[in-house]
């Protein structure tokens, strides 16, 4: 088995994504690179094929008149989040976004959770996920 | 040749860049770290010295007064965007930034498209354009 | 000595940090990953184990009421920074973030300046700091 792993995938519904009474994942589901086959579009999970180090990185787009965010999740825990208030002013937007490194044994899921309550913008080629091993 | 291809320049010609009224190549004229070769900051074109998988990524600031963003192009393409809507404020800014990665062919060309009517800030080393071979 | 390493950190001390009336480090206090023992949690610097190219990347929340920002220095020197102007509205808050990749000679420090009269926002993992060796 190669030990290639690497993907990017945008989030391309279009329009807001939430907010949802509770948590969810995002799917990405418009995939631009997927060395490896880690990520799967149907289920917005990475799991990883082999294990390693990995680099994430994820970049959102919001409409500002909701609460905004996205936690970068590692099976059951948050790693990183990025995320921001609803401000006046339907018309305006927020960007945001967040990066780690993560060990991962085989078979470790990571994925994009979109907190209840929480919305973001699915067009445009602005929410995006990346995820790539940097070794063994 | 070499396989090590990485880069960071910053667009640091000072002041806001755009908006214009059509699209066109932000360049990123001031080279932090340029292995391989493969950025020019005369053209602010990034073409790949070898074919392989590779990683980009790109933050800017912006004035919070004009519509701002960029977009991560390969060719004619684009690959992923951040962007802002123009805001009440001449003082404020606004931040973004993407990331993806992209299998090229030897010479693909990859480089951030500014939007016609799109503005960016360009001082203070807070826009910048990073990219690197990950693997063949 | 192997010639692996790969970091991120969050700051997690809760609540703002700064502003403060000089510049100082930013530490990220709670490692998430630290292969090759790169990044001193307690002083907030990255030394390099071993030479080469790296690629480092940072995001920050911050609240809109104070002017915000981090610089990522190499050494003296700033690379590349992301900040914003303080605005109306505490309630609000801003993301920023940037990346470079820097040939660093081993014992050349890097780390996340917070300027004199800044601030950032040190809870709910949305400040981070990471790094990883891409090649020799």
């Amino acid at each position: 088995m190669s030990d290639k792993v690497m993907f990017t995938a945008v989030a391309a519904q279009g329009g807001n994504i939430g907010p949802f009474p509770t948590d969810s994942i995002l799917k990405f589901d418009t995939i631009i690179t997927n060395v490896g086959e880690g990520y799967d579009n149907t289920s917005g999970v990475f799991k990883a094929p082999i294990a390693g180090v990995y680099y994430f990185t994820f970049s959102y787009q919001a409409p500002k008149n909701y609460t905004s965010g996205l936690l970068l999740m590692k099976n059951d825990s948050v790693v990183v989040k990025a995320a921001d208030h609803n401000g006046r002013g339907e018309y305006l937007t927020d960007n945001g976004g967040n990066s780690a490194i993560l060990e991962l044994a085989l078979g470790d899921k990571v994925f994009m959770q979109l907190p209840a309550n929480h919305c973001v913008w699915t067009a445009d080629r602005t929410t995006s996920f990346s995820g790539f091993r940097i070794s063994q």
